[in-house]
């Protein structure tokens, strides 16, 4: 690895840093619909459009063994795949697992992690179609490759929103944050300790969207009988704050989002208090709800609150110079800036 | 990470593990053509199936940065994804790109790995389809997911070999991982050395096809114009053994190769001498050569000869119940064993 000039990936930030990278790639192939920028990777088989996406889920970074449970985070990695196939409006079919795996590992914790792989491709109705299980020097890695397939006249990307389209959300936000801190402080407490014995009680549902999140496909479904299609859509990883920049990114557009409208869940609340935790920060900021975000014309609102709970309208879709902003109750906008790189 | 009973990998080795892990997982999408067992699943998307594969290269086990250069590493990582598709007999067309990233890595290093990738994207004509760039604690972490597409009367799995069938390998074997012990040695000589001065002249070869591996896709392209499908085929990852004993495995059969038949370069022998080791070790357990082992109805040979070079028959399809053997010059049968964990 020469050393000339070197620059920074912090100082980048993870938008510019992709921009950068994928710069100079011209599309080859006629069947690819999409290159980067979405969830997804769009190719045009025929009929419909093949969707495919890849996650890399990596110990230390993404999840920590400590209060993991393995079922658990096999469960996970396949929410986390399917999640961007349903950001596409998609339909997840299949699923590759690519697996690097360290001395410290056993035949009984693969099998572990693959009783929740299974578990959740039955939930999703996904087939494991393949992958690669290999050694690693450092702990556990997790690549889950997602293939789906969509109507052609169904897809929604990132940069459909148009001003005024309203903002929706699926579920509440932070949760799985607040999860996490939970679990990071019991780890510390518990520390060295052989018989540690975190307090959990009354936290099961942050625990729970932490563990063992859930894609809200049935609101996708609600969406689709009621022949809504959103403008735009992205699913809830980075945090609100991220998420609704790419959108407004690839859409040229501006958004304003309302304080007081952010769905916020009571154990979130509380847990955060607890914790002298902004519990706003931790929805716009906290990420890995796998919630969706998307973007609705405002003549389809009448028709959106029909559909009833599950969805909350939290803003709307402004002009690109307007940029993109978080009004509080008082009035105030509060400007939604580029993440660095995490 | 609960420890009641402990079942080292080791202990049941590769195959074994692959197979109990996925033992209970039936196929739910009727467009699901292929579960594990092939170098690729296998997707009905109407006319055509498409093809996904996926691997994962790991720093420390699947490469050593101190002397392999991040663009040839580009390079391969693509060359590896599109080996999984030519291995089915497809065309590889979209690629999909995960890297996990330390802190040691700056924005100049990832550009060089981006343009080993690029300029293998345009080799082989596949497009950077999507991808994820996150920060990793240990070193690098590459997945690759690469999709194809192959007109379903042309598709070859792993499991077609008929007894009497030829098997053939493209080019010669062995030459990467004397490459990859050439680069082992030399970095053992400078290490903690300013200014190493390796030896590589004369070596050319032997490092190019461990640094910079190629398909030999005209091999295929040949074999379609002269209308012959392979009854069977995998790409030559782990080492012949290896790879000869999963064509068997998935096609209920035995096989015999001859040692005399098995290609060899000038430069494979000569650093296997100079390193004592036996090159025929090398080309049986080697790996990473990625040419192609592939079976042919005995009726094709003599269409098969007349494409020339670039292809040798090094023996052929047997009953299951005689195993799989390596016959040597003296009519010695040695039997080819499954590998383990590595």
């Amino acid at each position: 690895m020469d050393e000339k000039k070197r620059t920074e990936i912090s100082e980048l930030g993870e938008f510019k840093l992709i921009d950068r990278l994928t710069a100079n790639f011209k599309p080859i192939q006629a069947t690819s619909v999409r290159m980067a920028g979405d969830d997804a990777a769009v190719i045009d088989t025929g009929n419909q459009y093949t969707l495919v996406s890849t996650d890399l889920l990596l110990e230390g970074i993404d999840f920590d063994l400590v209060y993991t449970p393995l079922r658990h985070l096999g469960y996970k990695a396949v929410v986390a795949g399917c999640s961007d196939i349903y950001a596409m409006n998609g339909t997840p079919r299949q699923l590759l697992l690519g697996l690097g795996v360290s001395a410290k590992f056993s035949v009984e914790h693969l099998e572990e992690f693959y009783a929740g792989v299974q578990l959740a491709c039955q939930t999703y109705g996904v087939d494991l179609a393949g992958g690669d299980t290999t050694a690693s020097v450092n702990g556990l890695t997790i690549s889950i490759t997602t293939v789906g397939s969509v109507d052609k006249e169904k897809i929604v990307y990132r940069s459909g929103a148009h001003v005024n389209d309203l903002i929706c959300i699926t579920g509440d936000l932070g949760a799985a944050y607040m999860g996490l801190h939970l679990l990071e402080r019991e780890k510390r407490a518990y520390a060295g300790s052989d018989s540690p014995q975190p307090q959990f009680q009354g936290h099961e549902y942050i625990l729970g969207r932490q563990l063992k999140p859930e894609s809200p496909r049935s609101v996708l479904e609600a969406l689709d009988h009621a022949g809504i299609v959103p403008t735009a859509m992205i699913d809830l990883t980075d945090g609100l704050a991220s998420d609704l920049l790419h959108i407004c990114k690839q859409s040229q557009c501006g958004a304003r989002i309302y304080l007081d409208r952010i769905p916020i869940a009571r154990q979130t609340y509380d847990m955060a208090e607890e914790l002298h935790i902004d519990p706003v920060t931790a929805a716009l900021n906290g990420g890995n709800d796998y919630e969706l975000l998307f973007t609705v014309p405002i003549s389809r609102q009448e028709e959106l609150f029909k559909l009833g709970e599950g969805i909350e309208v939290i803003g709307h879709i402004t002009e690109e110079r307007t940029g993109v902003a978080l009004t509080t109750p008082d009035g105030d906008d509060i400007a939604i800036t580029a993440p660095g790189w995490k």
